[in-house]
């Protein structure tokens, strides 16, 4: 098979990119080695940046999310047992986020793709990238047991952090960056009605609680845990009496329990690789960086990457231009770290450390009091929250 | 001896608070254990803040300050080569801070203290507190050998960290938070222009600097250094030529060197005790918390407890009412625990810790370059820098 683009990997970003291509009529394959139904159903952050929405809507994927999602004008931060609203919109200039999760997105993408004829070869297996440093790269894979071979002009990695694009560059190429933090988040889903129609970060003395939704009648809501704890520790109704302490007496008394229907502990990490580019080898989002959750980055973050790796490619393939995809790796990062320090800061502002002592505490709690209080420090919350321009 | 108000401390804390009462009739007398040459001739920090600038016209204490300090509306940053401006005056609605010495300042409390009465007894040895807890508290002092005793109603503490006040209330009766960075300043004072009209905070890959002044022809610049380095290491020259790299070329090139007449090398300590109220006792300044330099928040954070006190003790004294000392620690140390946070925050945006990895040096050269590019973020930076309302 020959292609323009072998594009590795169906999450969104691969996705993404591969709708921004198609559509102005780059070939590309998709490869992934899951199934369909697999990437659909994983779950994960539900927030969409202003940009990510706007480009549903330039890629005409809007019209369930138009429907379905929910536009916050505004999110709460909750700590010493008070609450405090920012106004996203009125902070930005009308900017807002759209709550509609990511499996919901995944179902539009796969869908408008079987509708466009946007190619994607599902449980894709074994695939070795080679040629990376030549004009003519090659990627191999497997399909039930089958050998086959894709040429191209170029290859762009969408395929995460664990898989073997970034991989395929050499080690001493690469420079890698990255925090682990010592804590979980212990997320729950329950068909209960949110605690507030926006999202609730509360730091608290025992640790940080997200109140979040999917819809009107969805509850997603995470409390920080120890990386040694289990599910098993944590039973229904020991989540919510932790959840309530933890959001405070005027949320609390407003929440809504039931039986949670998904019940998981994921680790938070900072991870970026430079650069984002080695020969004809594009990495886009979690191959190449990945955010801890707080403030919901992470697809947003896939998505900045692709929209400027789309417009690179476009240039190159329309008019022979090479700077844009010699500057993705520069432009792409510029906006990556930014994303990363927010990420990185909104955790380590609402986050319990083991390693805390009284002094970073009362650290925690007066940026709290002083963002409460100065429209600035509002505004810079707001400005990342609804996502800072592409560049 | 007695009089209504007994002030332990004739730094800028103690000073300033003498003036205010004694403008009002209020009795008081000022204890210091030093001779009035020694404090005066203490070198430290020499911006004020809007709020410091606004005590020293009310007090009648501008005339030389107007003529001789030097008004800054910005200041710069600089970092990776990179210097950019931050915008004081626009980004607050015009407000600016002044770069006057605090031994000028102490000249001019000192002067006007002798103009009008205010009493000070210098040389005053062995102060001992008692009867805090009581209506009638004492203060006993040694001049010359002599024992003397001052009866009173309340006694102001501003004596500093190693003052006799803070010690005098139970320890168990205070709550400290600290925090000892590791990492001086090693500080020069030189009679050659400054390299720059504004100041410059340098964040470079071997630590940090600043160049300020205290005149149009006295340089006052600053290098980070460690704890264990000595003055003897630093001969003029490498001094220099450290500081010109740290500032980056474009700095550099407008650098003129000559001979420092004044080096040395200090701590950087975050502190705070609350409550700052213990009977009859009030904490100010130095003597209830400690910031880093970065930022000079020191003397404006004294300035601003006096002025919330003195209120506090005005009302009391004038109509018996008692609220305003019974909230002054609360009201005190919300401001103060903002100045603590924006210090640290300065600090760690600005310095080389020995502990930090690459991410971590990530995350500050991500918030230089978001900070170059947002409006919010540098007035985050210009309110802090100019001063927070004191409520």
């Amino acid at each position: 098979m020959r292609t323009q683009v072998a594009i590795i990997g169906a999450g969104p970003a691969g996705l993404f990119l591969g709708h921004l291509l198609h559509r102005v009529g780059i070939d590309v394959v998709i490869l992934e080695r899951r199934t369909r139904a697999y990437v659909e159903g994983r779950v994960r952050a539900g927030v969409l940046e202003r940009g990510t929405v706007a480009l549903m809507r330039r890629l005409g994927l809007d019209e369930r999310m138009t429907r379905e999602g929910l536009v916050h004008a505004g999110t709460k931060l909750a700590y010493d047992g008070d609450i405090f609203r920012i106004d996203l919109a009125d902070l930005t200039g009308g900017a807002s986020v759209m709550v509609y999760g990511q499996q919901e997105v995944m179902r539009d993408l796969f869908e408008a793709a079987a509708m466009r004829e946007l190619p994607i070869v599902f449980e894709a297996e074994d695939v070795v990238i080679e040629g990376i440093e030549s004009d003519g790269p090659t990627v191999h894979y497997r399909t039930d047991g089958v050998a086959h071979r894709v040429d191209c002009t170029f290859i762009a990695g969408c395929d995460g952090f664990h898989g073997v694009s970034r991989a395929a560059i050499p080690p001493d190429r690469l420079a890698t960056f990255e925090r682990v933090y010592p804590f979980g988040w212990l997320g729950i889903l329950a068909d209960v009605p949110p605690v507030d129609h926006e999202l609730i970060y509360a730091n608290h003395a025992h640790g940080f609680a997200l109140a979040s939704m999917r819809s009107a009648r969805r509850s997603r809501y995470y409390i920080q845990c120890g990386l040694d704890e289990r599910i098993e520790d944590w039973p229904d109704d020991r989540f919510w009496d932790e959840l309530a302490l933890r959001l405070g007496p005027e949320a609390a008394a407003a929440l809504v329990r039931g039986p949670s229907f998904e019940k998981s502990i994921a680790p938070l990490r900072s991870f970026v690789t430079e650069p984002m580019r080695y020969g004809q080898l594009f990495l886009a989002g979690d191959a190449a960086h990945i955010v801890p959750p707080t403030g919901a980055k992470g697809m947003n973050l896939a998505v900045s990457d692709v929209i400027i790796l789309a417009e690179a490619l476009m240039s190159y393939f329309a008019e022979g231009d090479r700077s844009g995809i010699d500057h993705y790796s520069e432009r792409a990062l510029a906006r990556v770290w930014k994303a990363e320090r927010f990420s990185w800061w909104f955790t380590g502002l609402t986050h319990r450390f083991p390693e805390m002592d009284a002094f970073a505490r009362k650290m925690q709690l007066a940026e709290l009091a002083y963002m409460r209080g100065s429209r600035a420090a509002q505004t810079v919350l707001a400005e990342n929250y609804v996502g800072l321009p592409l560049s």
